[in-house]
């Protein structure tokens, strides 16, 4: 039975795996008053890996939990989920919005003004061509360059930000950027807000805007809340509630890294294939 | 319907995705007129995460696939399986033989005579204690000493194996083995045999023994199918079949690195949840 949408509902946020916290944390900053129900499929993480088919299927399982928690609001925290799953989960979610983080990064993109557009993600979201797609479909004169950065997500996991290695890692892959002309560069990975900070300071002379998809999709949200009447006007500040699909353990160590902050509450919830 | 073990049916390799090949290249190394069938459950990659059942349901199905091949023994070809999954695996395959990395690599330990092992591996298999205590049980005076590489798994996917973040990534690992009187070290990920040449060239000077999970494991299925009256006399090379579970373009493109050689024949091969 769906609950009825109140300014008071919680904001359901999911991504495959850990690397969605960025955004549960920037929503946290641009919504310090909003709850927040955080779905992390630890049990079946990787999606980049998987057919379309199984991660719109695992998308859907998510989304109907989620509704049944009654959230007043769907983001799709996770690259590979937001190409393959946006309309299926819009589906599943009846009049409940959903935001997707490929949306958000191309709106991102738009606002900077810029003409030349640098995107970074996995071999799965750069493979797919999918912020391509969104970009050039929002404005067909762009100029669009996107790199495969697989290492930074083990990197980003295994804590490594700003050592030597991680320093040489991002030289490598984002040397490129520094002379083909791009103004603009998308974060395309729930992860690499992590890197924020040392991209800035990698590309630090030179003019380029770094594009959050983590902020951005916040800022989508809160603008969307407002529009639907939905803002939670509390003085109090919101609750998050981490539910995953396997080992807290894990999603416990890690979680403070991507959040800023230990998790409270995590429990573990089994969705059925 | 069982087919009979005769001295020409194949045998069978498993992993949870494309590391087991470096199994596979060490097993046709030693035994080049073999014929091999691989399976690489590259749509349920990785098993690490997953719990000890679901990895054992997943090894199962793949053991029964193999069976139904006509192999005439099974090496599991992924240390996570071969720790969750050994029995299991043996009870599906009946009569036939069953090889696991880590009695295998336990077995290279004890043949190199040394007191102090050092073990290198995923998050997963030096977390679940499986190298330690099968280590302890063949000989209980062993010091055992082991070491999460969690980097080296996507270095190697990466093709970055003696770049300059590979051999720093390296160093962060493996230094504490230079003073802590480790005198042999069991590449325990089938990833590893990759960077074993390196790895050499990082102890060198150091009398340290590497114990190369692959070269042992296919040591040890030469002596069974030797005692098993089962080797192939053949004068013809073997043939290697490969079998995924989802998207043979990556498994392609991963292939060589790990094989030595591009795999002729790829088939995708779904099995059921």
């Amino acid at each position: 039975m769906k609950k009825p949408l109140t300014k008071t509902s919680p904001i359901g946020i999911f991504d495959s795996g850990i690397g969605g916290l960025t955004v549960a944390k920037a929503v946290m900053d641009a919504l310090p008053n909003e709850d927040i129900i955080y779905f992390g499929d630890s049990a079946r993480v990787p999606y980049g890996i998987k057919s379309q088919e199984t991660v719109r299927n695992y998308s859907n399982q998510i989304a109907r939990f989620l509704i049944q928690k009654g959230v007043k609001m769907i983001i799709i925290a996770c690259n590979t989920a937001s190409a393959a799953a946006n309309d299926s989960v819009q589906h599943a979610a009846g009049k409940v919005p959903v935001l997707n983080m490929i949306d958000a990064g191309t709106y991102g993109a738009i606002r900077s003004g810029k003409k030349a557009i640098g995107v970074i993600g996995t071999l799965a979201t750069i493979g797919s061509g999918a912020y391509e797609k969104s970009l050039k479909q929002a404005d067909s004169s762009l100029i669009v360059k996107s790199k495969a950065c697989p290492l930074l997500v083990p990197l980003a996991e295994e804590g490594w930000i700003d050592n030597e290695v991680a320093l040489k890692t991002l030289d490598i892959y984002l040397n490129t950027f520094k002379s083909n002309g791009v103004e603009a560069l998308i974060l395309g990975c729930t992860h690499y807000p992590l890197f924020k900070t040392v991209i800035q300071d990698y590309f630090n002379g030179k003019k380029l805007d770094i594009i959050d998809s983590a902020e951005a999709v916040a800022a989508s949200a809160k603008s969307k809340l407002e529009l639907k009447q939905l803002l939670n006007n509390s003085d109090q500040p919101g609750v998050l509630n981490c539910y995953v699909s396997d080992r807290p353990q894990r999603f416990y160590e890690l979680a403070e890294r991507f959040l800023g902050r230990k998790p409270e509450n995590v429990f573990v919830e089994s969705l059925k294939d």
